[in-house]
């Protein structure tokens, strides 16, 4: 943690191919490694899981694999990354210009990172923008400013303290004119309220731009900045946000008052970020282990009560022609329900839509719609995976609905972009169906046409 | 290559973390390695190149990680993948429906993902959508879906087969009710015409989609099929289209005539195929050599002079108008010209815009964008980096435009999604400024503002 400085260039050996420096079998023997399986059998019994079930015996060693692979920036260099990779190229002949090899404007744009947040260790999203002005007749291979950004983008991080890493970086190991760094972050707002009482989706991200400048772009006047935004073309950057510079904290858990009685699991909270090679005393990192607990105690298999029988029966608002069905009712259908949950694989959050369809040809309920996101709720707060989390909902919500019932959930896996797979636009949909929709394909399409286009 | 069969199963040994399954030093001392250094090396030759350039000294070693990269899948095996990732889930309880651990359709939507073309040896995009049916209540973990379909991208690849293989091994290790692939795959359309007599845009890409069904997805009839395809949501998936099975290539080379005489390059091709694990006999690779050569001739430096002196200056037709300039004339664009170039440090093509703007008062003249396009082609058919092209490019349009010139080129280079790093979604944009850009911010933010949103 803390400012950049020699010593994070020079600590560990690692290589690009090899991400691991070692096989598979030294991982999982590493003392690190061990550390934070018997931390998370810790955390994981205080949610009141047996951590012999199948599903979860492995989670254990999952987490520790996520977690060191998504701090593996520590062990990184950033000259290994950039030497050799330094091509001569003159800059332009003659009179006044720039271009080449000296003072024309090189920038890659929309790099796709995730890093961990310091204050929640929850993952947070990265669009990462990176430019340099070369100079000495040098430029460096495009893929380099990538690597470089990754290395300090796998560390425990703030936005504004990875920004200024990553830009400090490049002006020490490149030596341009000047290099600019401008990241959009977003970290999820998870909902710290019992379920049932949350707030609507508009708080679901708490989204900061941040920038840095050194050298020509130090100035924050610089005339280069304004080509270096002009190129990116982004309508939500504004100059001034990025040279007054972010310095409150972004996350969403700082601002939660934690007193924690969990002593044992914030106990070994802070030895998974000692394995980690960090010091948990540090003033980054003081409170972290408390709010990770608070927020994974979300997740505890709630005894909370749904009052069912309040609704016998909920009609929906939304009524979709019924066409080609052989009966005579209607399907009806409750649409992007809001959906928060945790994978129980990873311990990583998963978030997305739930889509409830049913057939029915009674009034409309407007307290319907209530109660099925409570419902999506319910069951979401607790350790899960989608494929149970869609039947469990679908079983309960058949009773109140008529028993016709099609449920589908889209959610995006933080653990698909957090690990080594990393595949950042993909999502999961999966379906449950019970009554007469199990054996009429025409409900079934009839419904799934009805449901709008997926975009979290 | 050839079609699926047990012993792609149990080849090799590979790991998650530990991709090469060597470090950096044993991997550049294997006997494959150096064989596709040397073969590279003849390539180079046979391009005119001087191989002790800086620039591309290293690129022979480049090229061989990029491919062996690129093609790991031939050592891996789906059942470590799977083997540990299949979990218990119980279905839905009573009753007619599906869901959970029994029958409840589960899927992955728009993985990233590239391949390599057998036909050619060019890269290209996969968009991929899988799915299964759990049976027997057993679910896999999400992220194993992407993983599989992996193994089978990072080989040499038609879409079609990869599709097939894919779903195939999905049906043998998770032995699902059914599987079902979806791909969208998008290949470079690179034009094979002599700079100046080159297509509009519109030919850039040959996109097909492909689809494989395995168990209750095998019958083409089968309603599985509408609820996957009604999932993914995508207009341009047409189910007839999927279930005709595309049996035609689609690789543009292969329409192409080939009669090379480069016998020692095309010889060198076999070289690093045989590198590669493949044999250059077999089928599917029978005169990929002489295609990959044929294409990469397009490069060769090359002689053509364009005729400058035919259009002393001409001014363009579009024009900015003039806001807060120290100076009368305006600022002229020519937006939007077709760019396709080969990366020297990777031999893998980049492609992209190409916007010219200059300080003129003079006429219309329409000959001038085919100039500029002539020129932007000219510069692109040959071993470059983006920040040369983009140099040369200004210095050659200036004294035609009347000297004040600035040239922004932004580029999608497939060496940044086709390698280690994976930034699907990043590009480049480099600038150079030559005459009274040079000094003036305005001018060059005006300029900025004028062109229109990336997207390519």
């Amino acid at each position: 943690m803390g400012a950049l400085d020699n010593g994070h260039y020079d600590l560990g050996v690692e290589n690009e191919i090899n991400l691991g420096g070692c096989c598979e079998l030294d991982f999982k023997q590493d003392p690190e490694t061990v550390a934070i399986e018997d931390a998370v059998k810790v955390l994981l019994e205080g949610l009141g899981e047996d951590i012999n079930r199948e599903g979860i015996k492995k989670t254990p060693l999952r987490v520790a694999k996520a977690l060191r692979e998504g701090t593996r920036g520590y062990k990184q260099k950033v000259k290994d990354v950039i030497q050799g990779a330094l091509f001569p190229e003159i800059g332009v002949e003659n009179g006044v210009g720039q271009a080449g090899g000296t003072g024309g404007l090189v920038i890659v744009r929309d790099l796709d990172l995730f890093s961990y947040c310091e204050s929640c260790l929850l993952p947070f999203q990265v669009k990462c923008h990176v430019g340099y002005i070369p100079s000495g007749q040098r430029v460096v291979g495009l893929s380099k400013l990538s690597r470089v950004a990754d290395i300090f983008a796998k560390r425990l991080q703030d936005p504004q303290r990875l920004s200024d890493e990553i830009c400090s970086a490049l002006q020490q190991s490149i030596k341009p004119t000047g290099a600019a760094v401008v990241l959009h972050c977003s970290h999820i707002h998870f909902p710290n309220s019992p379920p049932g009482v949350l707030d609507s989706d508009h708080s679901k991200w708490v989204k900061v731009i941040v920038g840095s400048g050194s050298g020509s772009f130090e100035k924050h006047d610089s005339a280069m900045w304004v080509d270096f935004v002009g190129l990116l073309r982004y309508k939500d950057i504004n100059l001034e946000t990025i040279r007054s510079r972010n310095q409150d904290s972004w996350c969403p858990s700082k601002s939660i008052k934690v007193t924690s009685s969990k002593s044992h699991m914030v106990t070994s909270v802070g030895s998974i970020l000692r394995s980690l090679g960090q010091n948990p005393c540090n003033e980054e990192l003081m409170g972290t282990p408390n709010r990770f607990v608070k927020w994974l105690m979300n997740f505890k298999d709630s005894k909370l009560e749904i009052e069912l029988d309040e609704f016998s029966r909920i009609p929906s608002r939304t009524t979709i022609g019924c066409l080609n069905l052989n009966y005579k009712q209607h399907i009806k259908s409750e649409l992007n329900l809001s959906l928060w949950s945790l994978c129980e694989h990873h311990l990583l959050p998963f978030y997305g839509l739930v889509h409830i369809g049913y057939i029915s040809d009674e009034e409309v309920n407007p307290k319907g719609k209530s109660l099925l996101q409570s419902i999506v709720h319910f069951y979401g707060f607790k350790l899960q995976v989608q494929e149970r989390l869609t039947r469990q909902i679908a079983e309960t919500v058949a009773p109140l609905l008529g028993g016709d019932v099609m449920v589908v959930v889209e959610a995006n896996h933080t653990c698909m972009i957090s690990r080594g797979i990393e595949k950042f636009g993909s999502n999961t949909a999966t379906i449950a169906v019970l009554g007469r929709f199990a054996n009429d394909p025409a409900a079934r399409s009839k419904f799934l046409q009805s449901i709008p286009s997926y975009s979290l």
